[in-house]
């Protein structure tokens, strides 16, 4: 078990797919007018990208073209403060071949509220890496006192 | 009620700080070594600004200096889809006066795992948002099929 600085157990990558795989709302970090942004959104993962959904024209969906991003998904007990946390560093690109669009299509995967998104768009794993907090177990609350 | 063009409710200023005083796990959204980050943190809201812990030296640390960072909060229903995402955008700069740090220290606030996390850092509020997502109540399964 390798633990990093913080002492947090460091996942390899097998298991950071796994735990990918395994969920569907991630927070993507993008810039939009040269500013930092972090967004919940819905996903899909289909082995080797992180497929998500925008309307085409908005701002969101400007962001996304050609973007360098950050994806990251976690389940985190706030309370004991025990879970996992993945991010994915990659880059985007538009779904616009048809064959792999049919594909994409098949993914259990919705944007909220949005009926209008219409476009689908990959997020390449570049880099991925994770965390696996394991921790001594006393509530936050009791801690604090 | 205003819904912005995703049919999400538009939150104001108010709502927003009432739900980030409410939470203590966010996602802080930075840049490090040119690449976008996102990292689940910790934090406590002192009425003016976040605070997070870091510890000196790290790359997380070098990274939050004098930075423009995205820091998102939210509470979703991954399976109905319903919830609230909140979002600062701001300044960081560490708590070096005395007096400061003193009220800081006693916020309740821990990082994780670490206990060399001996600086606090404060991000500013420079702007604020925050959406509602009251959906249809189709569990995400459900709608894919």
């Amino acid at each position: 078990m390798e633990l990093d600085r913080n002492g947090l157990v460091v996942l390899d990558r097998e298991e950071c797919l796994r735990l990918l795989a395994g969920a569907h709302l991630g927070r993507l970090g993008v810039s939009m007018s040269a500013l930092p942004v972090v967004l919940p959104v819905n996903y899909a993962f289909d082995g080797d990208a992180i497929v998500v959904r925008t309307a085409t024209g908005t701002k969101f969906d400007a962001a996304l073209a050609g973007a360098v991003v950050a994806f990251e998904v976690d389940d985190i007990d706030p309370m004991y403060q025990t879970g996992w946390s993945v991010m994915v560093q990659g880059l985007t690109e538009v779904v616009r071949d048809e064959a792999a669009l049919e594909r994409t299509q098949r993914l259990p995967l919705r944007a909220w509220a949005s009926p209008e998104a219409d476009q689908f768009v990959r997020i390449t794993i570049e880099r991925v890496s994770g965390r696996r907090i394991v921790h001594d177990r006393v509530p936050v609350a009791a801690a604090a006192q």
